[in-house]
């Protein structure tokens, strides 16, 4: 089963606004099993409308349009649809009367525009709104059943979970899907590819595919079956595969970031730990404490932006700072070490570098970093160039995952 | 002038992500007086995307497909255009040596696949791409113009500001078109829309529009005129009447963010900062230090996320913790005062508070948050309910802005 969404708003293809439905959509209709090959955004054009809805219900099996149910000029979907099945519109006594029974529970002010919601295509049948004030439709149409639902984000939701997929399931849309996310980070998208490459051809059981965002490289497996239980195992199966062959660059599933896969490892250790910031200003911190729960395993972090924070709050030696400057193996080295000792903690991060624009130099260029790791074993530096084409915000997140992903390592042994 | 985006990807159909480069590019282009009458999101498949780039571009005058462009084998973006153009792909010896060279400049691993990246349809010319491994390609296509740019974020806003902006002004397409917004901050969207109505009505010589994100609400102005100074006026004209009515709930323009304009009045009053952060995790110290340059002004924060490290890092009297507990009047007073006092600073934020989702209580809710501010002056701690519906980030976020409005206005007198 195929399906294809159309979303319907100026606001959209203006770009004034994310269309966030779609994806949600997406993801519930590949839950139950069908495949969506297509979105489409269109503006609140009466023809443009009509020419997408004629062209998806000749491509797929189910359409699914958000948006342009409301009572205003520029809410069209309900003529749209009229035109795209050659007939006109028709009041509806009893919706009109649910509609109005909204506003009355909701003392909300009845506008005679209010009306046109209670208006349909003649030939298809109303969805009841039991969360706004906007009622939906569906309809036979070419090869699809076509659902029309209000843009809103809540409503449509809403709508989906109690009227358009019980009909998905009377219309017995057999088939399930499963889908695997293995996050992955050490390695270029090109060379993770490779040695997977044999299993994202085409003619498979499973499709699998690769993004790349920040430096984080996400495998993605979508299987599909007759049941359930078959597409979980076609997808497990892979994500074994895809583990075994990609090792320890995988570092979590799903929703894992980098931040959350570290803190789990320092979690089932019982290690605590603390970061001495620079160059990353705190950056390293919130992203550790971006995870709930992270306050069993994140104790601390001194941000010493300034030369004096180091000696103040690390107690930083202030001469390794003038001898070698804030950016050194040295600084990055007695950041560590004392961000440890002050904090009683199993383990210090800490990050000095030039995050720039400015403050390049010949010997130290923008992108330049040391990061340290310091446990009771020792102190690690390490010194990285991130690259002056970078943002500043590139080098600042790529400082990070490289900070936690050395932690990572550490860890794993 | 229209266009047509167009976004290439099985994780996009399958609602696995949330396509934000077709939103951003729909709003750059109307800022250029370019309208985007319709978005396509297709799946990974050639025949797929090769029929949706025909379709577009007989359709609009400027046509950008994003993404498809990585070295995988589920990148088929430079092969479908070639079908859909008939011609085959060519290799380009000037642009795998750039690409070679990005890779050697970052000491990456060179796979044979990314080759691949240097091959583009007969008779299309290459785009440069600085800011990643994946380059992009123009081509006249019947009577558009189709830019093909990687889906990486990043890496396709550069390449839009860098290559195709000038390109379409070259064109004469992105002409005399004035955009300015104003960054405001302190009340809600609703409230500031009233106060400027008529500004936003329909058939005046500019268009008025306002947004809202996470508390920051972005008052936009576009103004078309023949010539670009007149555009400048016009758009100018409605700047100053838009501060005038709105006052000190304006704080910036343009891409000006609460942080970076309270850096701004730190400066100018040559004053120094100083942040101590429990529930805030380092995320109000990221914000500061995002900006270039605040290392003049910003000091450091104490990141005292356990309760252990509210003693260690600050001297905060642990019996005020015993007593109060860490989320309390007390300790937010007394977070803010030991940090003005140890870093020295003119002035230091504290926060304090519990950002979900677990932690709460009948007494002490999630989103219950205290704000403390301690200059020469004194020190105020303001108590804050931004709501337990709201998620960890957003409350993390909405403690960040209220605390930097604080300072902001104390600031401004």
């Amino acid at each position: 089963m195929i399906a294809e969404l159309i979303s319907i708003g100026t606001e959209l293809t203006a770009g004034l606004a994310v269309d966030t439905n779609t994806a949600w959509l997406a993801s519930r209709l590949a839950a139950c099993g069908v495949e969506t090959r297509r979105h489409v955004t269109v503006t609140d054009e009466r023809a443009a409308i009509a020419e997408e809805v004629a062209r998806a219900t000749s491509a797929a099996d189910i359409v699914i349009v958000t948006g342009g149910l409301g009572p205003t000029e520029d809410d069209l979907t309900r003529q749209a649809v009229a035109d795209a099945l050659g007939v006109d519109l028709e009041r509806h006594p009893a919706v009109l009367a649910q509609v109005r029974a909204f506003f009355d529970r909701r003392a909300l002010n009845w506008m005679e525009s209010n009306a046109r919601q209670a208006e349909f295509p003649a030939g298809t049948t109303p969805i009841q709104n039991d969360w706004g004030t906007a009622p939906g439709f569906r309809a036979r149409f070419g090869r699809a059943v076509l659902f029309c639902v209000p843009g809103v984000p809540r409503e449509m939701r809403e709508m989906f979970e109690h009227a358009i997929l019980p009909e998905l399931r009377d219309l017995g849309i057999a088939g399930a899907t499963a889908i695997r996310t293995l996050r992955c980070f050490g390695a270029g998208e090109a060379r993770m590819g490779e040695r997977i490459a044999d299993l994202m051809c085409p003619g498979r059981d499973t499709t699998v595919g690769i993004t790349a965002d920040e430096g984080i490289i996400s495998v993605r497996i979508i299987a599909r079956a007759a049941a359930p239980e078959e597409a979980a195992a076609l997808a497990d199966r892979d994500a074994v595969e895809i583990s075994a062959r990609l090792g320890n660059l995988v570092f979590g599933r799903e929703n894992d970031t980098l931040a959350s896969a570290v803190g789990a490892l320092l979690r089932s250790r019982g290690w605590r730990l603390a970061t001495a910031e620079s160059c990353t200003g705190g950056l390293l911190a919130k992203l550790f404490t971006d995870v709930p729960g992270s306050s069993d395993h994140f104790l601390c972090s001194a941000v010493t932006y300034s030369d004096q924070a180091k000696t103040d709050l690390l107690g930083v030696d202030p001469r390794l700072v003038a001898e070698h400057g804030a950016v050194s193996e040295q600084v990055g080295r007695a950041m560590a070490a004392a961000c440890l000792a002050r904090a009683g903690a199993d383990a210090a991060l800490a990050t000095t570098g030039i995050a720039g624009p400015g403050g390049g130099s010949a010997e130290k260029p923008v992108g330049l970093v040391y990061i340290g790791l310091a446990t009771a074993a020792g102190c690690e530096v390490r010194q990285f160039q991130f690259g002056a084409h970078l943002s500043r915000a590139s080098i600042r997140q790529r400082t990070c995952l490289t900070a936690l992903n050395m932690l990572r390592t550490r860890l794993l042994g």
